[in-house]
């Protein structure tokens, strides 16, 4: 069970709702996750609308929404939409997204942490969008942040973990749930990822994107839990110096 | 399913049945693995019992048996490892393992192809162990191997895969099954050799040896499914340049 | 010619002056090295002396003294230090160092930030240390800061470069010069971030602690060098395809 | 100095000549280096000619040579070519490189290793090109080989070393010089590789095809001799746990 703030979830991995080629699909896709956990844009042509359009195809009461304020470039705007969103009734959980860099889409720290800090003060569930710098999982913490949502690699771009390290210490040190988000491309990234002890993944390109994104998101879905079984399991530790991994003494020959 | 010669399989992973602590585990992390091949080292004690001990408390009839070679260091004792097998009714499918090297393990390549050579002239169904040099493994699939078992680092290692860009060149080379033997750590290196489309995984050490053995049978299974499944369904490209994923301009705003 | 602020510099090499086992060997390794700045923690105990102990045994006027505010754990704590180093006559020139993690010895990002401000204001040419992450680094150009010190890899880890591709990301954006700060572990780390463009490097422990620091200066002089001719030579594009190097058709041919 | 058979070279650069835009280019290219040693391609165009064309604008008198079997796809072939020159007087020394796959350019190892025998019974100088499996290293070296030559990727690909773990593996066991070819793509590549102990480094894509190849030449002997120094020099071992460089207790205060 993923825990996040007075929320808990059967799933570990949050699925993003955007980039699908149709409607059809991204329901599939969604069925086929198995998450538990819809992320979307919150923007002002969303909540001019009744709803967020984003998931009108959706049975919408079977998930709990986790709507983002990408296209914020300030705390100010992000706080802004967050607060639209909680009084048309969407959701009191936002990921704060703020972003610093239209080509990269990297998340502009100073921003975000301001806009969590005013967020949380205002009773909101909050989980920051951060880079894997381990210093701004630590701050945005020690804000209260319900969960940390280090990027792997820029949204979109499929690297996967590029900062095995720096994502390995966030995980280590932080006490509140980490959520990998932004940069996984394949099954494997996410796997090892949640190897590594991550509480969960949000992921939208790698699956609407693909060739076969429904297959996708069952391969998602399965890849997320044979990490957290892999991390629960205790792998082995590396090691440069070989084993014979048929020794000559063996206990069956005894 | 997994083709190797006449052979075919529903599970891509193959399980070692070595260095488990005990009897009981060794039983269930095979069970959990969902494996349909046990392979085992054979050795004179081995063939000199009426059974291959390795697994002498599985219920055999329900597994396919891949034994190897491991102790031979010249194609000769390989050569005559592989006959003692047959002859007594083992297996005719047999794993060439020359080790040249006892630190590191890694196998002999010249005394391997030539095992392979007169193993198939013999009518074995033969799965070389080599590196993770492609012309090797052309090599192999040139002398008619059924299949190519490259290593993705030193047997024991649980360095995951050492060189991803030998071992996708093998992939896309090959005509014959690519199963990735050796090295795998972890669930997500296991996925990750999937992703790049091999055809089987070969573990042993990573399992017996995880802190919990049963578990980490059962997380590797999910890797593997979740890797195969990645594979179909066509990964987004890896890019330098971020995209936004939650775009101005949505499909479902329309 | 590395110019940072005011100061030009020959050398694209800045050595610290701590960690060296003896004041001789501190003295050979500068020499070796050809720096023309040397860094060193400005402390309290530094400053009730007369002068910055660290470098009491080379020749002062030969060099620039680059002090930095490591011991700070907040903004405050690294500005005093800073304007105390000033009054003192050492330098106007500072490397903001907060250290938000014990450990691991990271930036705090925020506390860093500040000080850079306050500093910048007050006249002082400002290089900010700081992790690797893009935003930051935009973040302390657009306050003013005159050099940007991204982090290779935690202080004294000697891992090198841990994250390639944010450092060439920050290169590539910035204005003001690159100083890669902290990680290097051996020569050829120094080298390549010098080839992604870095426009310096500051070392420590990859010197101080070498087994041989002064022919380790040497290398690392070596290294900066090549990386800096090879970024300005344009080094050949990497390639999946391979391409002969001995192709039939040679211009000598003809 | 760098020893092979009975000959002796200052400089560890060994570079080819093939591949540059023009002859004034590659003249200087080769001055700049330093090289001792030049290379190219041995095929009987050439050899129907009075001389090897490829280094007919150099003085060939201030060069060793060494020929290489580009082209040769048997180890018969190889042969020949190597009788062929030491026939018209070229060289002693030969490089054998036998082709296994017209695209990666990967060497063919058994036709390799059969060629290196041949040629060492008939008393050539023999350096084998080879990958960077550490058993094929074993096996010419057994056979008698004065240096091995490993690629650290496929020739003219430009992407570095591949698999370091490798490449280690071959400098640490084997006896006989270590030259790694094929691959390097700039300067840290070459810095990198003589940093864990290789003996030479063998060039010829990344100086002729870099923009400018006069400019690379001094580059990569730079990061030659960096990664020498720095061999000899001791690097600091890598750490997960960062250690300050700026101690509170330090010897000068002292």
């Amino acid at each position: 069970m993923l825990h996040i703030g007075n929320y808990s979830f059967e799933s570990r991995l949050l699925l993003g709702t955007g980039k699908y080629e149709d409607a059809q699909t991204q329901r599939e896709a969604v069925i086929a996750s198995k998450t538990n956990v819809l992320t979307f844009a919150l923007s002002r042509i969303d909540l001019d609308n009744i709803g967020p359009d984003p998931i009108e195809h959706l049975p919408r009461e079977e998930f709990t929404l986790l709507p983002n304020t990408a296209g914020a470039k300030t705390a100010d705007e992000a706080v802004r939409l967050a607060r639209l969103a909680r009084s048309s009734g969407i959701c009191d959980m936002i990921k704060v997204e703020v972003i610093g860099d239209p080509p990269t889409l990297l998340p502009n720290p100073v921003e975000t942490l301001k806009a969590t800090e005013i967020l949380l003060n205002e009773g909101f569930t909050v989980l920051p969008y951060l880079s894997d710098d381990p210093m701004l999982a630590k701050e945005a913490e020690a804000l209260g942040a319900h969960a940390i949502m280090p990027g792997a690699s820029p949204i979109g771009s499929g690297l996967g973990i590029v900062n095995p390290y720096n994502l390995q210490l966030i995980i280590e040190q932080s006490k509140v749930p980490v959520i990998v988000d932004a940069g996984i491309g394949a099954p494997h990234d996410a796997c090892e990822a949640m190897q590594y002890g991550a509480d969960g993944i949000l992921l939208n390109s790698a699956v609407a994107k693909a060739t076969d994104p429904v297959k996708m998101a069952n391969a998602m879905r399965l890849a997320i839990l044979a990490g957290r079984e892999g991390y629960e399991a205790g792998r082995i530790p590396k090691s440069n110096v070989a084993t014979a991994s048929s020794p000559q003494e063996n206990w069956a020959n005894s």
